[in-house]
């Protein structure tokens, strides 16, 4: 499981409080324990207004000062993003675009740039009608996005797929879900080198006990081919189901990783 | 969920204790506590030699006489079940039959007397030749079970049909999982009313964390229509996660359960 280590964002109270006081301490507290947990990629996510870039530079910095974790650089402006790039000592994730206005054509070309062949870029399937509510839909945007990828010559496997995870509690039917799990499974048959992401516990907003539903998430996703996501690596439970339902997908014989893990206190009994 | 409540088993060294002492306390308090928990039925299985009988009579007697709770009569015996029954002061689960030998000839025509019409059957997907190594050879077992109730005229939702769910570690491609998966995706789509269920905890078997192993199999399993499980009612945390995938799998709009389990206590935050 690639994961993009999640508690640096700026939508975070307690770390909007941080940023916004430059609390380096915050920073490299959580940059340390993920980076340690087994985080693939750091996100940082300034999530503020005017002043964004020079909050994500702070945060960008101040992690690497302590972590060699490569970083997710988190933004819904593909400007900064770029611009945030020159800063990473490493080749991180593009995070993200999505088939909204030209976000595409401003990132593929920087991507296919000697100095970013190495970045990943995550794409999220909505589009300037919004988040599309059938899974067909949303198909269709990440068939634009695909096409697009390969327009530019960014290979599949640099390429992870957030098919937008939503609220369960707003459902009547279970239908976000089962629309996410339709849209995985088909990325897996027709693109099985594209990662398939999401933010898991985007599930559990406005319930109790979250932990729960986004373990039952994530075990329910991974079974449809999620091999990317956000999420806490901290959080010792969720890491063990994920640990478990990958042996249950066939991708851990006779559950060594499972076990391996466990001995490193990873998740514990 | 309906949750055959596993914690009285002559296989738990414990309970074997109690078992083999009479210990009443021990039988009335798991008794109390797993009908408090919400089980459907609370499965009674003596699992010793020749005194079997003399065993179970003693547990159902015992669990009676504190819980109104209907019972699961437990045996590889189906004279064993058969027999008890009659000390049953309410339709139960006749827990079980399955391909082997003349089981079900035995067994069926019981569950059609008018006396039993009200009982409910587990049925395990292997035969004389054992558990069948493929989907395809389980899903044969249950289409001549099937037969057989269709020939006894048992209806499809006093059924129960246990797949045989085997421990992941020994299976190098999560085999085991897969064939199970397929096997309750195949009956819910052939037979929507036959109950699918299966023993959770077996999955977990020789691994650490058990309970994480568990979590992640059960929202698996009801994402592919498991409906009924042998479960320990006093688990939390399975609880909320079968809550979790319940409404995942558009059984429970708005998550409307899952709140109220939750403001009853079954899990917590």
């Amino acid at each position: 499981m690639i994961i993009i280590a999640e508690k640096l964002n700026g939508s975070i109270p307690t770390c909007a409080q941080a940023i916004a006081a430059r609390d380096e301490a915050y920073i490299t507290d959580l940059a340390i324990r993920q980076t340690a947990a087994g985080a693939t990629f750091i996100d940082c996510c300034a999530s503020v207004g005017k002043d964004e870039f020079e909050a994500l530079k702070w945060m960008i910095e101040t992690v690497q000062n302590v972590s060699d974790c490569p970083i997710s650089i988190d933004s819904p402006d593909v400007h900064v993003i770029i611009e945030a790039m020159q800063l990473c000592k490493k080749p991180g994730l593009f995070n993200s675009v999505s088939g909204e206005g030209d976000k595409i054509d401003l990132a593929f070309p920087i991507l296919t740039k000697p100095e970013y062949m190495e970045w990943e870029v995550m794409a999220l399937l909505c589009d300037d009608s919004g988040i599309p509510k059938t899974a067909t839909k949303r198909i269709e945007v990440f068939e634009r996005i695909v096409a697009k990828a390969n327009e530019y010559g960014i290979e599949e496997n640099r390429i992870h797929i957030d098919p937008l995870v939503e609220m369960l509690c707003v459902t009547d039917d279970g239908a976000g879900v089962s629309i996410i799990i339709d849209v995985m499974r088909h990325i897996k048959a027709v693109c099985p080198k594209i990662h398939i992401s999401g933010a898991i516990s985007n599930i559990s907003y406005n319930l109790p006990a979250r932990r729960l539903v986004n373990q039952a998430f994530a075990a329910l996703a991974i079974g449809a081919g999620m091999d990317s996501a956000v999420l806490d690596p901290l959080s010792r439970d969720l890491r063990g189901v994920i640990y478990a339902a990958e042996a249950m997908a066939g991708l851990d014989d006779f559950c060594a990783e499972y076990m391996s893990a466990f001995r490193e206190g990873i998740f514990k009994a």
